[in-house]
């Protein structure tokens, strides 16, 4: 089996290490921060790609992408089906505004979404502690349930395993989805010229869940934002480049798509793209800004799991169609695609809102199990 | 969304309790029994199926069916896509002959493979411990690695999580896989006058592990069947049902495919199936007979990573078949599937080597965390 659309071959060098450096890079132990969706997630998954020799089905993308979903083309080429996968650890198991089993069915569904596929099915896997209440496992079940009828998406394969008290820490869920792709977005299709726009505030997913775990309380509640994008996403047009901004928020989001649109692979011409964006225009609710500021955090570092970064060249028909939904009220254009100048290996320019201008440099950041 | 192919409806009531009566069987708190593949962890699937609103695809097979595999068809009805997820909480992670990386790979390649479906991709979802070493980590990649290009199937999608120390232990990895559905198997296929064959010796991986757990030596080393078998199902003639032996071994295996046999809608006539095989014909290594025997469990309940029991209308071909394939060498004809008789609402009965006759009922024996 090929590997014809490889994302980081050995050609591509300068973005991803060779696989020495990556262990090198582990330093022996994985550390919190190999989760926490920053640079040494990057390095986490340098090591796996190395390792992986059948990374993708032919012509399809594969692992090696570390796209959103992984596109499969059918034997007969009729079909192309999106695949992906993630495994929810969140801590506290319920929040303000969701719980795990909400999150695990959304954020699978928006992993598909931001493709530009049509999610089909989604899987269930838990892994649960003994002793574990199972009006607990009820609750999560039902709320599994209902995102499940949110998004229009069955829940159409599981698996259940219980491990010994003290072997994990109350319930982990994995959800695996399926979507049929009819139009393609990559995270690697941002173009000069294009609008870059933020379908809601961010962060609040991430800071619903520290003020729980760090006992901080709000005028009002903060909720997080988890919620399936799947019929948002369908309501605008084909933007050219997508991604839910989940660990590692906003600016990790914005340095993907960055690092990837600038592959030379991934575009015919020019050195590739520099993304620039305006602190004055980002949606970041007051609630956020004031917890981020007494934690020591950026609020663009921190998770959403109900929001989309897209970059397109139909910046009034998308914001028009975002704000007519109910998941997009709040969208907002917050910057600019355009041709990378100087020397600069940076990829995210931040205008501040003091009228300075600061790299974005994706962070490493240990905010451990927000999804 | 429909749910047409609903395999444990209120009309099948006897085969699954109401929700009240799972919750109350789960008695408050999720017991390591439910998770190992006997009747609690039924109980505990009855309680999410009855949780979950939208169990399948129209026209597909779903949770509910609690198959190896959930089918979708696609929207033009073109194709149909089989879809599995299993996460794997083996310990230890490193056992005789295999380690919790080449298992992950091999059980989803195989859920697949027993539906009759051809493996396209799997995903990999780690979800790791703090300061696990990186060693480890590399050799358990490069396991799967090796399954992926012995199974000839990419590893196209992934996701690492890490988890505080002391809050999982070690490792464990959740796989999903995608295949192309050309003849459908299923495990409610078994017709009267079929022969019940397994494709080699029982129990090896479950023991392999359990000697490790228990410090238990042998004069040889026995070692983990865990293997790919979609090349093994290809090569033999389309079975009426198939299934691997895994959490719940033989017994379970060949109790599900009674039951579900049984079941009104899977058959136009008669009473049901019953199941009847001869423990004089079923391949058990003498270590794995020696193990149990010091241990208490029953052969026929320990688990196979590598094995398969199918329901064949064409034993001969089945049998030379499985033989001229390197993971069938040791196959054999165990039984046949007969008219259901008399009141009995036992599914399986075995003739024991004394000449005897007893029902094999479905155990809900503790061995966690062997898959």
């Amino acid at each position: 089996m090929g590997n014809e659309n490889s994302c980081f071959s050995k050609e591509d060098g300068k973005t991803r290490e060779t696989m020495a450096e990556a262990t090198k890079a582990l330093q022996g132990r994985i550390s919190l921060a190999h989760g926490a969706g920053g640079k040494s997630s990057a390095e986490l998954l340098d090591l796996i790609f190395s390792k992986i020799e059948l990374k993708n089905t032919p012509g399809g993308i594969g692992i090696d992408c570390a796209e959103d979903s992984a596109l499969i083309n059918l034997v007969d080429g009729s079909k192309t089906i999106a695949f992906t996968t993630d495994t929810y650890t969140v801590k506290p198991l319920f929040f303000p505004g969701a719980d795990i089993g909400w999150l695990s069915v959304c954020g699978t569904v928006n992993d598909l979404s931001v493709m530009g596929a049509k999610p089909v099915a989604v899987s269930c896997s838990l892994v649960i502690e003994e002793g574990f209440p199972v009006q607990d496992l009820e609750k999560i079940i039902g709320s599994m349930n209902r995102a499940s009828k949110t998004a229009g998406v069955p829940i159409v394969c599981g698996d259940t395993k219980v491990m010994e008290k003290g072997s994990i820490d109350g319930l982990i869920i994995n959800t695996a989805g399926i979507g049929e792709v009819a139009d393609l977005v990559r995270n690697s299709g941002a173009k000069v010229g294009d609008t870059v726009i933020v379908s809601g505030p961010v962060g609040d997913h991430g800071i619903a869940l520290l003020s729980v775990r760090e006992g901080l309380s709000f005028e009002t509640l903060l909720e997080s934002d988890a919620a399936p994008l799947n019929t948002l996403m369908q309501s605008i047009p084909l933007p050219h480049a997508a991604k839910d901004p989940t660990r590692g928020g906003l600016n990790s989001a914005l340095n993907e798509i960055a690092l990837k649109s600038s592959i030379p692979s991934s575009h015919a011409l020019g050195r590739g793209i520099e993304i620039r964006i305006d602190e004055d225009k980002i949606p970041v609710r007051k609630e956020v800004k004031a917890a981020c500021a007494m934690l020591g955090l950026d609020p663009l570092s921190v998770a959403c799991e109900g929001r989309v970064v897209v970059c397109t060249d139909k910046p009034t028909e998308t914001l028009e169609a975002m704000k007519s939904h109910p998941l997009g009220k709040g969208a907002q254009a917050i910057g600019r695609v355009t041709e990378k100048t100087g020397k600069s290996k940076a990829g995210v320019f931040l205008r501040t809102a003091e009228g300075g201008t600061r790299v974005l440099r994706m962070q490493d950041e240990v905010i451990p199990r927000i999804c």
